[in-house]
């Protein structure tokens, strides 16, 4: 396409809703109208093609807005979790050589460390609105970058996945060829536009002239009313929440075709759950560098095969592979490996973890899973030590690392342990120095300076030693058992 | 994709229906095992990528393995029209240099006919059934050449549009967006699979997951049966098979979500009278050199507008230019020109007639048209010349050259004239040489061996000489005028 998919959406459909955000509706012609004046304010601050723009919001028109205006300027969204330590963000933001960040009230503090450190912030209010002014066109490609999205990894250090426009039209594409698409749907997601979940739903529903039903953060008496106010077709939700609306509801609306479940293994416990509550659950498996959805099961075949994430989507290419990288027969267990126009083109600024985990073109997921003699597959563990709390990503390394730095730890290993309603909780085993002694209270205040406070830990065990493996290795199926033991 | 589609398909969902063929299903697993079959043979006949197979089928099970068998072989299909003489069948198989022909009992004679002149032809039931033989593995490309599809032209040879699988892809991917695409649709089609209409549908079910509701030529009760037994949501249709529809039903399925027409100006009577009967009646313009649609109305704006085709699909871009190539304001009307992923790479061993049609990237489709203030695009006349009649197209260009070539006739020019059931009739005005004398049935007669019977003028009226325009060429509109007068 020539321009940029909102450009292209109101040539063809300018009255059809884009967004409902607390029950107000904006038609795409609404929409691109209020993206043009963001476009317009950028450029008169100097935003340029290729420029990386940190947005550290909550969900909201204005995100959306942004989003887009940022496409069209050919400029590269930052999307930066608000959850994080002002310590994270800078890091993040130096790392994407971002020159801009844009915050709100709600993120005015974070933005104010940020800009103490010499980064140039403004705030969203001062974009918005009407104006004359009109952003220079910019030649669209599917090639240019649409943003850099930061996943943390086992080096602990947070990576920027590079996703292009291609990488979101072929998600886009092949979502749409397994779950179906209708002019009228319209997806319900609350989740944070910082993920890549809840970004995939905003660009997919703008290529396809659907509605986004947007919601900032799960609160569950306004989702539940938005599920039975907005004609919602198709919704987004981690376990925990499809958990806490199954408490809270018994009658699903008719207008609901799908609740797509993805982020963490789905229990066998609340698949049965859905089934029997007569909730569409479609089961997911993505990751932030295939640009969100891999592989995903229909609510069909999702109740004979409650646990497993279905095939991969068309486009979509899986794999198993053992450690020397061969192909693994059905039902093996391996790592899973993704190829197709999906996958990331690399992280930005950091060739050696792009290698490691972009191979012959293939991406390396680190998460463990098997295919069946179905094809279809099963999701075993998020990569090899990621821990999914509540939605959030949580890796080990990341913490393990902070809990290090204080003086009187001499090793420290975190892991998840299973919970029902979170999915999993964030679980230290610490081994002190020799002849030293530090409370469990002191150690969270210093982790919390620190850490953004989804990834506290919820308990510290404190140990003689780590338990190994014969090879030497920290044992974790066995800190996992000690932590549920003691519980 | 790594893989031709089929493939791809089935190890994704082997289980669903690919093919409703009276009465009897077949899954996308069998029909790959079926296709499989055809393909093993056709490579033992030495058919190798790149080469171009003539097929002269009826639709069938057997035309939709083929089309699958040649591009899983990276062959090139060759759909050639049943209703052509075997003159006019001889020159396109040696215009696309075929070397292989496939026929069956029913176009068995035009095979025999062909046969003689040197073409390989083959009984396409010498190619089916199972076998233990398999068709070596040929690399997967969206740029690789999945047929070449005759299309006839204002110089009144046919020329062969060359369209490759990214053309079928986005021609794909454009449709399911304006028409939505859910996992249990039942296309019905009984166009013909040589046509891009029929065509486009068989591949883009494959690439969707859908089935395909195939049937043979229309027959008014065997389709009012099948979309009353078959859950079809979707159909396409020309203007001709729909009026017949709406003379025999008053009811229709609510299965049915979208019946398509195109291939000719929906009259606003026939879309009234839609309206009334509730067909969900969606209208739309596209064409050979597009690999199908290019725009496309749905239902409830073909209410509001009718007559109009809508906008163009996403991906394709549309304007009017004028004879300087300038484009158009909305609302002037000029020709119709097209840009985007689904033009044709050109016309096979037609470097001037390719020349023409694409110029700078762009599909000079020679159809006349205008948009309106909403960016809807009205149809107001196909190629400056060409006749749709009971949804075939017939070039003026082509049939005035077979009756010039008679020894009495001194000039011929043939025009479409409104029909209501057919939408145009063939009719031809000849001047003879000075001095000669030939009946209507001598000269159709002299036409019937040269020419398919769809394209035979259904009249012929004899005149002085050929009115002409202030600026010299024949006064089309005055022949037209001439012809209904005198009817």
């Amino acid at each position: 396409m020539a321009e940029y998919w909102l450009t292209e959406r109101v040539r063809r459909s300018p009255g059809r809703v884009a967004l409902v955000w607390e029950g107000r509706e904006w038609s795409y012609g609404q929409l691109s109208r209020e993206v043009e004046g963001y476009a317009a304010r950028l450029a008169g601050l100097g935003v340029a093609p290729g420029q990386r723009v940190g947005v550290l919001l909550p969900n909201g028109p204005a995100y959306m807005c942004l989003v887009h205006a940022l496409a069209r300027l050919g400029a590269v969204l930052v999307p930066l979790n608000r959850r994080l330590t002002p310590a994270e963000l800078s890091w993040q933001v130096a790392q994407a050589e971002g020159t801009l960040l844009i915050y709100d009230e709600q993120t005015a503090a974070q933005a104010e460390a940020l800009a103490a450190e010499g980064v140039v912030t403004r705030d969203v209010a001062a974009l918005a609105g009407a104006t004359d002014a009109i952003a220079p066109l910019h030649p669209f490609s599917l090639d240019a970058l649409q943003a850099i999205v930061f996943t943390s990894g086992t080096t602990g250090r947070p990576k920027g996945a590079l996703l292009t426009f291609g990488n979101h039209l072929w998600s886009a594409m092949g979502s749409a060829l397994r779950l179906g698409v209708l002019p009228e749907d319209r997806w319900l997601s609350c989740l944070p536009l910082y993920h890549v979940g809840g970004l995939a739903v905003l660009l997919r529903s703008c290529l396809y002239g659907t509605a986004v039903v947007l919601q900032d953060g799960f609160d569950v008496a306004a989702f539940n009313e938005s599920l039975d106010r907005d004609g919602v077709t198709i919704t987004s939700l981690v376990p925990t929440m499809l958990y806490r609306l199954l408490l809270t509801r018994e009658q699903w609306p008719e207008s609901l075709r799908l609740a797509l479940v993805g982020g963490a293994a789905t229990t066998l416990e609340l698949a049965t759950r859905c089934a029997e509550a007569g909730v569409p659950l479609a089961t997911t498996y993505g990751l932030t560098e295939a640009a969100s959805q891999v592989a995903t099961m229909l609510p069909a075949e999702a109740a004979k095969k409650p646990g497993s994430v279905g095939r991969p989507l068309m486009f979509t290419e899986l794999r198993i592979i053992n450690e020397a990288g061969e192909t693994l027969p059905a039902g093996e267990a391996g790592e899973i490996v993704v190829r197709g126009p999906t996958v990331m083109q690399g992280y930005y600024g950091d060739a050696a973890a792009t290698a490691q985990t972009l191979v012959d073109g293939e991406l390396r997921t680190g998460d463990v899973g098997y295919q069946d003699e179905d094809g279809d597959l099963w999701l075993l563990q998020r990569r090899s030590d990621v821990i999914v709390s509540g939605g959030e990503n949580v890796y080990p390394a990341e913490v393990e690392a902070v809990l290090r730095e204080h003086e009187a730890v001499a090793a420290a290993f975190v892991v998840g342990v299973p919970h029902m309603e979170w999915g999993q909780q964030v679980a230290a085993m610490v081994v002190l120095e020799s002849g030293r002694n530090v409370s469990e209270e002191v150690l969270l205040a210093f982790c919390r300076e620190r850490l953004a406070g989804y990834k506290l830990p919820r308990r510290v065990m404190f140990g003689e030693a780590l338990p190994l493996t014969a090879s030497g290795k920290v044992a974790r199926a066995e800190v996992v058992a000690q932590m549920v033991a003691s519980n």
